[in-house]
């Protein structure tokens, strides 16, 4: 079915002409691949927002050097627990894309281990970056920083990044469990969205440039900022994320990133934690039989899909069909190349 | 200030009167000196709640046998980053103060490191569990299972405990930095005491036992349910914690925790997860530095105190002035002799 706005397209179309895209701006052949693959995979699971769409944020820091396409991270293993990583101002996915075996290995070395990514970007969701390690039979948590477009509670200034967070869990006979979020009460997107339709947004979502709680989209885009969800809790998890994503690995923290403003700035260094538990260790045999028995308690008590599960869903139905992709979108990427 | 209701009381006498209760109530000595600081520290930085008034329920499961008072936690060493410790049904606290040394030492070996306790129990704040481990320069993520009090996002069933979980990290030159919270977006208590008065709760903290959404906390304590905070997405971080700290440990989902309702149910066997990360190995020198320089951007951006930080003013207080507790409540935690 193909109306007028918009096409409907094969995976491996968009995978096609997102490499290609990325080749014309600077990336190496691997790193094409690697963000091909990525956005692939979110026009295919979801949020649509990180796939094809995303590739204005990806050209523009490619063309204006905030990112380095040509990225050769470096590692160090200053213990066995330890994986860190200068990722040479290139995008995390490739960083991970090009340690995710080693970090599997390290975890079934000690029972528990971490990637700590330092001098990095990362646009996108953290699901593709956990689902590997969990489809090795690994449970997984991960945090990631980005530049500043969220207040604490109760604050006044740009503080934290949008801050997300993400699980992954081995599962028997599916696909791995994987959760990810943002630690925003709505995402930044949602409320540009709402500010083009002149729309409220919700309770607690955002503060105007002053830091007055506002329901008004326009002022919340206007030099506001987001708000953290479940207000000082979420500010807590935020604040904890830029320890540890940023704090720890060595990164920059959100306040610090200034990158989009200034496009002269090539250096975001952002950071990214994946921490990896190796169930077999921790547990012994049989852990995916307790999950089994969560998820049977889960799905008993709650008639919501598994957290995440609605991407499952979704990747079906790409796989076999394809995704639509707005006609305007596609000729704008097209024009990247 | 002596009050008619009230006592003032030094920290010591608190901890005095909890060792002699806990050892008139089953405990061994040892557990009795781990418990009475647990009762202590609970006073003396708050909350309150899990203070002298906790007695109540550490009394009530050592005289019944749901705990055992006399515990001999037994620690495995499966690879060099996991300590996995079945608590012989104890409470965690004591299993923590006997595994902590190794735990940090077991993280400066390999950077990461974990303390994963199942066949145990917890009462209290996160906090004491992880701030030696932060005093000894090392960053620490902590969570815990308990029985089932909460529903999931639009559950009508109880499947999670109110999960808490923790975060701690050092800091220059001041007692580290350390938060605890429940994922329950009101806490079971101040539910329980808005029923007292018959007073309404907050938005989204509760459901009546049909799992329909309610502002009436007197129909949330009749067999209704707390729910997580910020609806899908605490629902998601609870349900990780229930993977992390049961069923990846070898503990008790909440689910499957009936211990209050059934006094005869000795194993508890609940869960909890340490994460240990050395930032001497992981960030390099001039970790706390950064910690400094980030903590200085939260100050000025938030006209509140740094999360966990209002603990330690009480803390000051405590320490000099001892703390209010209610002549009622003392001669209860009395009649336990």
């Amino acid at each position: 079915m193909v109306e007028e706005t918009h096409i409907q397209l094969k995976l491996k179309e968009i995978r096609e002409l997102a490499k290609k895209v990325f080749l014309a701006n600077t990336c190496s052949t691997e790193m094409a691949e690697v963000l091909a693959d990525v956005i692939m995979l979110c026009e295919r699971d979801g949020p649509a927002s990180h796939g094809l769409f995303s590739m204005y944020s990806y050209v523009g820091s490619l063309r204006n050097g905030i990112s380095n396409g040509k990225a050769n991270p470096v590692a160090e293993y200053p213990k066995p627990g330890v994986i860190r990583v200068d990722g040479d101002n290139g995008y995390n996915q490739f960083v991970i894309n090009k340690f995710t075996q080693e970090l599997v290995n390290a975890a079934r070395e000690t029972g528990i281990a971490t990637l700590a990514i330092r001098n990095s970007h990362h646009i996108g969701p953290l699901r593709q970056d956990l689902e590997p390690i969990a489809k090795a039979g690994l449970v997984a948590f991960s945090c990631v920083v980005s530049k500043a477009l969220m207040t604490s509670y109760k604050g006044n200034k740009k503080l934290f990044g949008t801050d997300p967070i993400a699980f992954a869990c081995p599962r028997k006979g599916k696909e791995p469990v994987v959760w990810d979020m943002s630690t925003s009460s709505m995402s930044f997107m949602e409320i540009e969205v709402a500010s083009t339709k002149n729309e409220q947004i919700q309770p607690d979502s955002a503060v105007d440039k002053y830091g007055n709680p506002t329901l008004d989209s326009v002022a919340a885009m206007d030099g506001g900022m987001l708000l953290p969800f479940a207000k000082h809790k979420g500010s807590a998890i935020a604040f904890m994320v830029e320890l540890m994503a940023a704090g720890l690995t060595g990164g920059r923290f959100a306040f610090e990133n200034s990158t989009s403003d200034d496009p002269d700035f090539a250096g975001a260094n952002r950071g990214q934690t994946i921490i990896v538990m190796d169930p077999d260790i921790i547990h012994g045999p049989g852990f995916v039989d307790r999950v089994s028995e969560f998820l049977d308690a889960y799905l008993e008590s709650t008639p919501e899909r598994v957290p995440g599960d609605g991407r499952l869903e979704r990747r079906q139905k790409a796989i076999l069909d394809g995704v639509r992709v707005d006609r305007e979108l596609l000729k704008t990427v097209q024009s990247f190349l």
